[in-house]
């Protein structure tokens, strides 16, 4: 992540991510050791912070309050970290943003309850808003998230999946909780029905980008950039849309069916990065990623004359279009 | 457990009982294979559905609806479900109550998820109770009881610890759930402050009591009554009571040294359960769950007169004195 440009994005809002940034402290504050160490530890890992941005920003369009913000912000990225120190039990990742992740430095047990303690205090934050159906959404996201990631067990090396199998999943995994952050900003703050929809719509088109080019750069990034090793999506057995349309290869053919049975050796990783990086796969992927993002900046169209509309546009340009 | 026992306890709700089998039925349906699967086998292992039975008698206490009362007993139990799933990955499990757990038939990570799906849809139904302090006391309920799992994990094998570790660990881990059972039914049905508070506090003293019986049975009672081996709590490293009360018998101490480092043999185990059911801490622990169950009793005495004060009396006492 480009840090610098991030942080601009951010700016009219900064006061208030800061804000954001302290309760997400508080919120992890508990009267274990073992908690405290590896909340700190996932704090220090930092995070972009994108779904409170784009709650807080949603809710400009609104009746704005960061004191009644908060409670919907600070929970929707609890429930981001939480699900993240999962993955990495069920991904068998040591590695996240360049640091070790919870269930290395700790174990799976550890990472397990640390997630359960996360998404809690999410739950905690939640009680402080009266709109039923915030809750509501709340609820139904955090049900779909999880059927999500089951659904990525049940579909780890399956190379005969569809692309519909890997959209429904990505849809689950990453644009939900995206669209709900918007949607959940409109109507806490009371913004207008249309508007609310246009924002949600917003959100799960640049949720459906966003994670596509996730995807892709696993493949295309550094080891560096990526903080973990390139490739890891799909020696973890994460089928991604690149692999999906290039997976009739005849080059790819071998590395698809090792990486099932016995893993890559480091020469056939490096071999099957540059594989895929030199395919048309990574065009095609890059089309459709773009294609999301086109939808999702003709939903900002659509919402009334509002200084925010820029930066809804901006930020969704910078999440589609970055290059780690 | 005694099953026809039991059955006669909850003669008076059996039908309302019958509901909450059904919704917990429908709340585990996804559409995820393996959630399914899961799911189906942690219905068909049963359980006492001990927590909605305190829920709806508390209920009765004030205005009795089943219908709303569902959305908050079906929770609670959800999430003790989903927290015995978690509790089998962390404790290496592969029995409970004569079945394979979900982690030893599918792994630690389907286990997880499952958990997790659980405990979202736990979430789900709360979301149509519209009392803010039903929520509140669900969230932190919640919280603690999460937090309690961690201490376990940090208080795992240490011989260092106090009684006062250990009754702040069980108060967590099943106290507190079963007193919100019973304050979350006297609140939601719109019971009165004062019955609401005994009502809580009764909860809390059978939790304890409960819990304690549980520890003493997991040395006293055979394989087979408890359908994982006799004294796996202390083979997985949990310090319950009865070790604590001994743990300077200098017979005891070789097995308690070795237990952390290597495990036991299935010869130093059944010496080991020799040694602790002969013992005075068996009855000492016995002893201290029924100064709980008396102060559960004395909490029913404070209740306004009313039939379901002699279930709850039967309740508790056929939880405390339980012999499997």
């Amino acid at each position: 992540m480009e840090k610098m440009k991030i942080k601009m994005l951010y700016a009219d809002i900064k006061s208030d991510i800061e804000v954001i940034e302290n309760e997400l402290e508080q919120a992890l504050n508990s009267s274990s050791h073992l908690l405290n160490d590896a909340s700190v530890h996932l704090l220090q890992a930092g995070g972009k912070r994108i779904r409170p941005v784009f709650t807080l920003l949603s809710a400009k369009f609104g009746d704005y309050n960061i004191d009644r913000m908060k409670n919907i912000a600070v929970p929707l990225e609890l429930i981001h970290m939480g699900s993240l120190v999962h993955d990495d039990v069920i991904d068998n990742s040591d590695m996240r943003r360049g640091r070790e992740t919870v269930k290395a430095q700790w174990n799976n047990r550890v990472a397990m309850y640390t997630g359960n303690f996360i998404f809690a205090r999410a739950l905690q934050y939640v009680t402080s808003i009266e709109n039923p159906r915030a809750h509501q959404i709340l609820a139904k996201t955090m049900v779909e998230l999880v059927n999500g990631e089951v659904i990525q067990i049940e579909d780890k090396f399956r190379l005969d999946q569809s692309l519909k199998d890997y959209f429904r999943r990505i849809k689950r995994k990453t644009a939900l909780l995206i669209e709900s952050s918007c949607e959940l900003g409109a109507v806490v703050s009371g913004a207008d029905e249309k508007t609310a929809r246009h924002l949600k719509r917003y959100g799960y088109f640049v949720g459906m980008s966003f994670q596509i080019v996730d995807d892709i750069l696993d493949f295309t990034a550094t080891d560096k950039q990526l903080g973990k090793p390139a490739g890891s999506d799909l020696m973890n057995g994460n089928v991604t849309l690149p692999i999906l349309l290039m997976k009739d290869d005849p080059q790819l053919a071998p590395y698809l069916t090792k990486v099932a049975v016995a893993g890559l050796t480091e020469e056939e990783r490096q071999n099957m990065l540059a594989l895929v990086r030199n395919s048309e796969a990574i065009k095609e992927a890059t089309h459709i990623s773009n294609l999301y993002l086109k939808k999702a900046l003709k939903e900002i169209e659509a919402l009334p004359k509002h200084p925010m509309k820029k930066k809804l546009r901006d930020i969704a340009l910078f999440m589609g279009k970055r290059k780690s």
